[in-house]
């Protein structure tokens, strides 16, 4: 186990009508509101109207950014900003999926600096202030209402860029389950695939963690327990929360804390929806099974074995090739048991773009847990085809 | 899953050498310091004099209590509290085990009431401004690096009462796993049962919490693989790092949260080290088998099956009740391999006072994951003697 500073002091309230603790938290941290949201869904399940009455019965002056984009671009972010300034607010409200998140939380970086905010996504040592991110969280999946990093897209350069700052990670945040019983069967199965994948990530490193991993497996198994049975039956309680609280601990950096390691299917899906604009869980649900193929060899066979038999329950008896490659086909098997495509055809993807996607994609993944070439992304972008 | 708050703030620098951080630690949060510790163990292993160093070159003032003992009396917190009024104190850095660490709380909440701090601990609500306590850790077992309680043994009444209160939580713990290396194998082995019984007390509640469980089974898992390890091979850093960073995650509070429930195992064993100073851990390993086997019944028989089976990897397709005892009979065999005592009797325990304990016990268990009565409590005794 490598050193590590451990620091998550965001505060979640965690349940049923726990929106109740909006206005004490608004005015523990800010006194002017910059509400962020995507597409109106806020709207249908009652939340938005919640949060406007709860703010004009309290005084709280409001304003608004609305239609921050799956994959939200820079174009948002840049509004946001703008809207902080003219109306002066002290405090970045999202509500919504991770998108919203993170387009808040760059908004919030880019008030205090005087440029492109662009700039501090390619660049986050620029970031100086940051105004406090409170999320009301109403998708599982990115965990961004816990961790400190944001997704941006620039749609003029196709390039998709995380950006991390510790003064990013939100205050607080309101995980209230029954806000994702609207959740379509589709964006769930993203969710939880996107879930999985933030902890095969830190799962599958070359430092040692024992205790991580042995958390990283609970949370799998929580996730393969209840993915499926929130699509089944999408206001069943128990599984949207088990959902949502396993979204936040996939990544708020906690598994990957003494035991670092480059991500590896993130830099190689992170191309496909910068350049197809697809959901990203679904990106990361065709390429993990092919990744773990091509990964899977001598040095890394007891990892496998590990993901198999702990996650997976397969007979640790059998040899471990065998165990490894049921592994594998299990994990593929479960994401098409999510009901979302599973092949890069399906959503329209062809061979066009797999070249310069190869090569940007293989400049993050020399440090990965197996470093690749462009060719070996190639082939995993063919596979998945 | 119920309704919750998480917030657990406190920064945890973990691994070698963490110690460095020590003066930016106390610059933050405070400048006249209260070094509180044991019996002297840490000046053997260097930690005191590298403190005292830091402290005297970057013109920090201390001043110390010393000799705070296992199971913490108030009468060191008395002293303590009189010394930070003297020195007029406004930091608490605590260096030791949990006795040390749950000294140091109680003085910090100690200081700005004026009363006997025994007040503190029988009625929490009283507690209202506590000086931020820092810790550094050199025992793993009771988490108090982590979490909001402390235990306060008052020898004049035969009490034991543990008192929590959200500002005790420590700001920051420093957790150094080589700190741990010298620490014996007979206190190595009462930790990591320590260790268990805090996850083993939340894993069995009767509120629903999946994720939660399949946490507290990683958790589990960690004890079981390092606890001898660290027994064998006193250096084993990978097995003194796991050993240390799960107790702080075995009762931070993190476990417990989204299913509450009162404990059990320590209910039972604070009343044996209340009246006979046993070390904590010890008695929890004599008992804990013996409450399993109380509370096997068919309504918890399916828990016990989940514990049987993902913690004890024993064979799922074997009845039921077989799966139980078996878990049963493997956490026992687990605490004897500790090489700790596991009966009453080798700690010079008869049955003398096994009435009151009982009596005093049970009032505490109405509640409990199976509510147990004062001959319920004597027969787990008896069956431990």
């Amino acid at each position: 186990m490598e050193n590590f500073v451990y620091s998550i002091p965001t505060e979640i309230y965690f349940g049923k009508g726990q929106i109740k603790n909006l206005v004490n938290i608004i005015k523990k941290y800010g006194s002017r509101v910059l509400i962020v949201y995507g597409g109106g869904s806020i709207k249908k399940i009652g939340v938005y109207d919640t949060i406007a009455t709860m703010f004009n019965e309290n005084n709280i002056p409001y304003t608004e950014l609305s239609g921050v984009e799956p994959n939200p671009k820079l174009t948002s972010v840049k509004k946001g900003v703008e809207l902080c300034r003219q109306f002066n607010a002290d405090i970045v409200l999202s509500v919504g999926g991770g998108s919203t998140i993170d387009c808040g939380k760059v908004i919030a970086a880019g008030v205090a600096y005087d440029g492109d905010p662009w700039d501090l996504v390619i660049n986050p040592k620029k970031i100086k202030e940051v105004l406090p991110v409170v999320s009301i969280l109403t998708l599982a999946a990115t965990g961004s209402e816990m961790d400190m990093m944001a997704v941006i897209s620039n749609m003029d350069t196709n390039d998709k860029i995380g950006v991390g700052n510790i003064n990013m990670r939100p205050v607080a945040s309101i995980l209230d389950p029954e806000y994702t019983y609207t959740v379509s069967k589709y964006q769930t199965a993203a969710g939880t695939a996107d879930i999985m994948s933030h902890i095969i990530e830190a799962y599958f490193s070359n430092s040692k963690g024992y205790m991580q991993d042995r958390m990283a497996e609970g949370l799998l198994k929580t996730c393969i327990e209840f993915g499926v049975k929130a699509i089944e039956k999408p206001d069943d309680y128990e599984a949207r929360a088990n959902l949502m609280w396993t979204s936040s601990w996939a990544i708020n950096g906690f598994l990957a804390l003494g035991k670092p390691g480059a991500w590896s299917c993130h830099a190689i899906e992170h191309e496909l929806s910068a350049y197809y604009d697809i959901t990203h869980g679904v990106g990361l649900a065709m390429v993990t099974p092919h990744w773990m193929k091509r990964v899977l060899n001598d040095e890394h066979l007891d990892k496998f074995v590990e993901f198999g038999t702990n996650v997976w329950g397969i007979d640790s008896s059998l040899d471990k090739y065998e165990i490894a490659n049921k592994a594998i086909e299990k994990t593929r098997e479960y994401f098409i048991s999510l009901g979302i495509p599973t092949t890069l055809r399906e959503v329209g993807i062809n061979e066009e773009k797999f070249d310069i996607m190869a090569t940007k994609s293989s400049a993050k993944l020399s440090n990965a847990y197996c470093p690749l070439s462009k060719e070996d992304v190639l082939n995993i972008y063919k596979a998945a085809l």
